[in-house]
């Protein structure tokens, strides 16, 4: 297969996605129900999952007009009087608004107390702030009773206008809102909306299974004293955290040789996943035997090879299965900055696809460019590289031996993007890092 | 107390975990042990949790020559030469090299076939790829035995140097070279390392325990009805949440009513934590005790108010407690927005260097601004904003009707970064965003 562009092979995934989604979708009409396959969880255990329900305001938000600070709420034409007015009443947050008369209103040429987070009394229009007040007692001393017989007056020059400090009920949202989309990753500010709207549970999608199958010869499982020829399957476990960390559940495979019929046998074993990720095996050579192994399993093939470094002999494709809509893969390189970033540029997106996560992967930012970059222009390139996030991001390639190099990724925190047409890059540039 | 600007309060929060990393250090001196208080887990739940231990290459990566194609084992001066030369061996990966000889070397005047990630036979200097060979088979047929006695040549006018395609030996690191050191935040590529250096389990620091306490006489718990002038906790959810997404553990007290003596008794139960986070009754009016009863718990604050937006009076401090370091907390503003954004500025690199994570908090990046921004210069502005993270990452205000806004947040997925001096700020612009 000749290869493609960066841009042409993530323009092939998103396709997938984009028939997945359309195809749920019709899926859940014909069903009048979800097509993720959703479940309740506690609120408190609901962060990194994916809303597979709206969240709608229950009430208006604010429910009342609600004070923004500490002050005296009033009407704004009076209080710019700068006339003593006096203090009849006072409003804590939580509270019903009463005042001294019990009417819940407030009179004409009066003030209240109120304090952030109150409901402004019927007849204020505005709220000016305890540090802009003068304050004139009747009688001195400091018990509430006392002071609710003294005036107080906005201190000149200041004015407030109508609505200033009050923030209008349903200013926010209306009762009955939706104010967050299903296919939304809950993170902190959604967990935040759905306790204000009284969401003691939420519907979160299920997550995604991932058949991880590392392949070759050489590996041998992590509790192993390795042979001088061979080493241990680092793959695996390592595309285990991103699948879980990118919401998936990883169903991880045991290491399976070069040979025809493990590999045959592991590839029907994972049939029941959502997705399949092969490593290793893919490249030119007569032991590279995963593609044939895909081929006799019935793969179709949407790609096999893209002109980015790492990770060029990337396949993408996918299995037909019995009475199932047929299970996508992907054969990553066997190298694991190659695994890893290929992982990141087109399996995340799909497999938060797959877990009803609406949300664009992979996720880029730019950074300046410690150092320069110079190379041969052709392939689009992630390179390991580690970013200071600092108030002033800088990011600087790792020193690395190759796509092996397992150290110097564990030192990386980040990829840096040199575009396919670049020869030198100059240092102070501004870039593109792929976050990981 | 007057107010400081961002970067003084972030270096008072910085000069705090430098103390306590530094009083750490003395104590695991003295104790002979590692003062954070760790546990060992397997390989595969480690991801999230901070090393307390260095990783340590077991052998030399990579353990041998390998070689990084599948291609032909030679000596370069020989290939050069365009001879064709004999093909005596072939090595796979996870094989020692024998050769047909037997002798596990490489003659001279001859080539091996070798695939990707076998070890390079003795005697071979360089590895030409299997796409730049021309064969020349004795007997044609496609059984090993019938193609091991066939010739090989590199097709001119390639050449390969000595060195190409092998990884020497021990260069990515050297057995017993320390690789990543305690204080780094596993994820997947930390995994990998540890998986090829044999760590089938690894020693993580201990999750600091984060006291998180709500104040307000306004609020009821998720599972209640409000009344008319209450409303539903959503921070002690939100911030459980911040907690748990920056690796502590939550300890979600129940919300306190402004009363000195409920919250007298919560400040008490809070100093079993390692740190507390107290939300709300933190502005200028009567009714925010939380000062107060900081200050009667013997509190020592290091700020309290910061020349910021959201979330100006955000104070930091400490409190005494019998026989063990003093407490430290952060007294966040109750506003939804606020606290989070205080959180991520000055709680979460707390947070972080209290589990023994040595990575700085919080995290920026820079990336374009969509839409023009204006505004009064003097606050350093963190406002909740909405990044494409696309190759071309575009940001975004939300609008939002203030720091009580939640569901404007929650359609949000970062904070924009406004320098202080800013009054405005071009479209198109590079500006910081606050990753969350």
């Amino acid at each position: 297969m000749p290869l493609l562009s960066y841009a042409e092979a993530a323009e092939r995934v998103q396709r997938f996605i984009l028939a997945l989604v359309e195809d749920r979708s019709v899926q859940d009409q014909a069903q009048g129900q979800d097509g993720l396959g959703a479940a309740a969880v506690a609120l408190a255990t609901a962060a990194g999952r994916v809303l597979a329900e709206g969240i709608r305001a229950d009430r208006d938000q604010p429910p009342f007009d609600r004070s923004t600070r500490d002050g005296f709420a009033c009407r704004a034409a009076e209080a710019n009087t700068h006339q003593l007015l006096p203090l009849t009443g006072q409003v804590r947050a939580g509270e019903t608004p009463a005042g001294v008369a019990g009417s819940g209103k407030l009179a004409a040429g009066e003030v209240w107390e109120i304090m952030t987070g109150a409901p402004v009394p019927e007849g204020a229009d505005a709220v000016f702030m305890v540090e802009h007040a003068e304050h004139s007692f009747a009688v001195e001393g400091s018990s509430s009773a006392e002071r609710s017989s003294s005036s107080v007056r906005l201190a000149a020059p200041r004015t407030v206008t109508p609505g200033e400090n009050i923030v209008a009920r349903g200013s926010e949202a209306r009762a009955g809102d939706l104010l967050v989309s299903p296919g939304v990753r809950i993170g902190a500010a959604q967990i935040a909306l759905a306790a204000q709207c009284g969401y003691a549970r939420l519907q979160v999608a299920r997550r995604p299974r991932v058949a991880i199958l590392a392949t070759g010869d050489e590996l041998v499982p992590v509790e192993v004293v390795p042979g001088a020829s061979q080493i241990r399957n680092s793959n695996g476990p390592m595309l285990a955290a991103l699948v879980n960390a990118a919401g998936g559940e990883a169903m991880v495979l045991p290491a399976v040789p070069d040979r025809n019929d493990p590999l045959d046998a592991a590839i029907q074993q994972a049939l029941t996943a959502d997705l399949l990720l092969v490593s290793g095996g893919i490249s030119m050579g007569r032991f590279d035997l995963v593609e044939n192994a895909l081929t006799r399993a019935g793969a179709q093939f949407f790609f096999g090879g893209v002109a980015i470094q790492p990770g060029k002999p990337v396949a993408f494709g996918q299995l037909p299965r019995p009475g199932q809509r047929q299970l996508p893969f992907f054969a990553l390189p066997g190298n694991p900055i190659s695994s890893a970033a290929t992982f990141h540029l087109f399996a995340a997106p799909l497999l938060a696809a797959l877990g009803g996560d609406s949300s664009p992967l992979p996720r880029f930012a730019l950074a300046e460019l410690a150092g320069e970059w110079q190379g041969k222009p052709g392939l689009t390139r992630f390179l390991p590289a580690r970013c200071d996030f600092g108030l002033a991001p800088q990011v600087r390639l790792s020193p690395w031996q190759g796509s092996g190099d397992i150290a110097a990724f564990a030192r990386s925190n980040c990829f840096l993007v040199v575009p396919a047409e670049a020869e030198q890059i100059a240092a102070g540039s501004i870039v593109q890092v792929m976050l990981a």
